[in-house]
């Protein structure tokens, strides 16, 4: 039914972003944005000066990176930012320093139980530098005098972040958000723009859409908090569900993590979708949230939104490092991913609440719709009828009677025309 | 304390009404209510003519079956209505046709997994006719010619049903509902009759009752709609609770078909007295519903109607063939749904909410109502005094202590009697 | 953080009551609060009179026991109330009869299964005399001649009860109540006023109490039934939690009787402290209770109370015979009870409901509360405020986050402090 965009292709996109070195502000964003908007043209991208308030925080300084390495004494580059840019933590400030291993090494950062792989690590609100590098390599360090080079800025410029309001029948809204703020990882990172890119080629392509679709590209934790800033009034009165989109590329599970309380309108057509498309798929806690829900569901804010992934960040092994490179994310798995929310969206665009017109059974023979003798079962549109009071939504509906939301629909449809059910929401 | 009528009496009129060919109209449901009348001199019969609406339905033409058979080349009967009333399909269209057997074969129905059975098969709404067989002379038939006739008319005419309101100290109504449209079977048609009158006949002798109680024999589906088109609004206002008695009459086991949403005064008793007559029962949920709660039960009815069995429907054996007969019901087991039914209406009856009359415990020593030592543990007198704060209703009483029900109640009384309980509904 | 007694300290006390004779009237009984006063100065003893009205009761006529024996014919004492209080039935009338063995025992007590323990038995509002003793003497008994000599009085007098109100911040108040009327018993009886007395100086010695505490030492059942009489109106305006302590003594378990309803925040205090402070322990229901809840919880009071034991009267092995003496309680037990309470008591004093004040997360790091590098986990800080939304009181918040509440106000005060979370209860 719907109209599956290849795998393929949103595994290019994120080929394409993977090399970009983005941050939470700066050239990288700038140009991951630019890349959307060939395949989006009518995202809007949004500048916000440094030092802009928004809530309990304020736009911070621009970070501009542009090398960064680390030379031992005969001059030889033995860490280099070109090689990879997860070496350099996010917001370094500039340097260019020679110090021996032990001054070095306070610097340094890497994971012991995953020797080979350089972590991701940021500082945004203190001033310091370092590198990553893997726990192999810090640990075949030998004394002598090291040169630390960062050549970075630090310094008032702007924060960009990109919206794309597509217009419905009614002004509620159903929101996605993602983000676009970390640097060369594949699963968390790209896996969440391309699919949400994706997902918007797919809206715009519908002939009509219920609801307006608010699709957000910020970055993570500030930029939800600056978009937040700007919009949540306005967001409050109309957003009926939300999702954030994050880790949505490789292939190994599907996961759900719920908003703040739970039985949302999105909590509901999340978990009736997963368990109808995936069967078994892993449940959190909304105490073990991570991403932008901890703004769009925090108690002030308070709006409808969970998370369906795949594998949930933290949870898989090349999390955080660069082990989460193209190898981790499918085109299998980026497409199980996109179907999945378009199906958890056509749920709640299909997600009306019926009542049965007549009392009591309607005749259904007489209108071509029961077959002829009395050997037959009650089926899947007697159930319809029996449970259609006019309080429960077809999701309702279809958990009650035991079967996919959009079987019942279906069947809701054809009732809906011979005038034995009406819409009462 | 039920004045129990003997399962014998049960089992005879379900003997004398065995052989009639009842359909959803026709002589058969006059005769068979004509036998009830005998028994409940008060009972109602009315006729509603073919055409007159009834929500969505409307009284179909009456059908009169008078003979049907299947004669071979050689005139030899080879299936005889006279032997069976379910060799015809209720409602078959009268026919005199010379056959060949494939000719014939198309209009032949049987149960390949039951080979000796008889199924029983209608087709009231569409117009059709049709022999019912065994499997096994279905396939020892010959190629050749056969004659099919059927004696039948399906013309304008008359649908009946009856109903018999007994009045009590209130206006609020328990309802009864049971169907007399089936021909020769005994638990899935005539246990519900025959239990149903039993019960009428002993809530006549009750010196008084609290409730009203309304109690209707009508053919299934057609009949209960039309009873409802007639009487719903009424109902809506005075239903208390109300059963559908069907399949009360084999003695393997007891069933619970609960309402629509369940938790009403009916599925409270109806759980309550199984759990303490039955200790364990089926209980199935309302997707396997299947008799006129279908129409009670409905979203625009809504009334708060289940059902207690015996073998629920399409789960025993025998069901829907020639198989439900004499040998499948049992004295015990019809006995056996008239004493849970009772003890379900004395439940009702009894059902008041308390509240105790002193704030703290009463002294119950001076009431003698208390043994001298405090050795003594507390006993289900203190529970009820505990427990009893107006708004628990006797069952949610009975459910916090643990005990039946009916043993709370005549402890209550006593504490009614030395006015340390007050009713408060 | 408790500035705990010690637990040798509360033996002491239980020890030097151990020997006195209470009854529900009496010396015995103003023994107990003239000591108990010793400990607290502002300790309110009240008497009522015989005969005065207390809901359905009546305060009976006092009891006063002076000597009470069995001589065999020699003159022997074979049975000396000196020896054991217990060994008296309560309220027996005074006699001085000449019996013979069959006379005799018809007025003797013993308890086969515990052939060594006599058994506490009172009979307080039927007339009567008895002796208890242990069934190994019984069963040695001799046939002859007893004397039996009571030297009792059974006349209008007083009863008394004692209570203590501190005052806190607020007019609502927390109920702290135990009784004073078993004779020498250890766990069931003197456990109780002397955790209660350690208690309330310890809320004496603090700065300042949110709350008010009322606190009352009464005769079991009579008296507390007396104190509502004269009090429950106000307390039923006043009261947010209340708890009866008995059996606080030994030390093998902890026991929680949860109100009649469960769930008040005397329940949820209660069962939180436990979960965080005994891990394991008993939990029964209230058709379990046997002390004083009877009446604070009855419906026509319905107080918010509680009972937090270590192990529960009629549970252990020495319950209500001479083996409940001083070796079943322990300074660990005495001090372990009043640890739990004093947690619970400071768990509902500190029970605030906190609501973030920014919308979105705060920005932690400009006020010192967030580490730099983005590998550190959210942690107790980031959810409270991802929960604290206005509805959540400190204990729910606890709850949500699987934390010790302890823990979690410590963190809340913090935040507090910092203008991120505001009090809106």
């Amino acid at each position: 039914m719907i109209n599956q965009p290849s795998g393929e292709k949103m595994f290019k996109w994120a080929a394409d972003l993977f090399p970009i070195c983005r941050s939470i502000t700066g050239p990288g964003v700038r140009q991951t944005l630019a890349y959307l908007k060939k395949e989006l043209p009518d995202l809007v991208v949004h500048s916000v000066a440094t030092g802009t308030p928004a809530f309990d925080w304020e736009i911070p300084d621009e970070w501009t990176i542009r090398d960064a390495y680390i030379e031992d004494e005969s001059g030889k580059r033995i860490v280099d930012f070109i090689k990879s840019n997860l070496h350099v933590v996010g917001y370094s400030t500039p340097i260019d320093l020679w110090l021996d291993l032990a001054e070095l090494d306070a610097h340094l950062h890497s994971v012991p139980d995953k020797p080979s792989a350089i972590p991701y690590v940021t500082s945004y609100y203190t001033r310091t530098w370092g590198f990553c590098i893997s726990h192999e390599q810090r640990q075949a360090l030998k004394p002598g005098r090291y040169r630390a080079v960062i050549d970075s800025d630090l310094k008032p410029g702007i924060l960009n972040y990109a919206e794309l309001v597509i217009h419905g029948d009614t002004a509620e809204e159903i929101l996605l958000s993602t983000y676009v703020c970390h640097p060369t990882m594949a699963n968390n990172e790209l896996s969440g723009p391309v699919v949400t890119t994706a997902l918007a080629q797919w809206l715009l392509s519908l002939p009509r859409r219920r609801y307006t679709y608010r699709i957000v590209f910020v970055p993570e934790t500030i930029g939800a908090i600056v978009y937040l800033s700007r919009n949540a009034e306005h967001m409050k009165k109309c957003t009926v569900a939300g999702f954030v989109l994050t880790c949505v590329g490789d292939d190994r599970t599907y996961s759900y993590l719920p908003s703040r309380k739970g039985g949302t309108l999105a909590d509901r057509a999340a978990e009736h979708v997963l368990k109808h498309i995936a069967g078994k798929y892993d449940r959190y806690s909304y105490l073990e949230r991570g991403s932008d829900e901890r703004q769009y569901c925090s108690p002030g804010i308070d709006l409808p939104v969970c998370s369906v992934m795949r594998s949930k960040y933290g949870t898989y092994p090349e999390y955080h490092t660069s082990l989460d490179d193209l190898s981790v994310i499918t085109p299998g798995g980026l497409s199980g991913a996109f179907g999945t929310y378009a199906r958890i969206i056509e749920l709640i665009e299909m997600n009306r609440t019926y009542k049965e017109v007549f009392p009591c059974e309607p005749r259904l023979g007489k209108r071509g719709l029961y077959n002829m003798t009395s050997l037959d079962k009650s089926d899947l549109l007697v159930n319809i009828l029996a449970y259609a009071d006019g309080s429960a939504d077809l999701i309702a509906l279809a958990e009650l009677i035991g079967e996919d939301a959009i079987k019942v629909d279906a069947v809701a449809q054809t009732l809906l025309a011979a005038k034995l059910l009406q819409i009462v929401d």
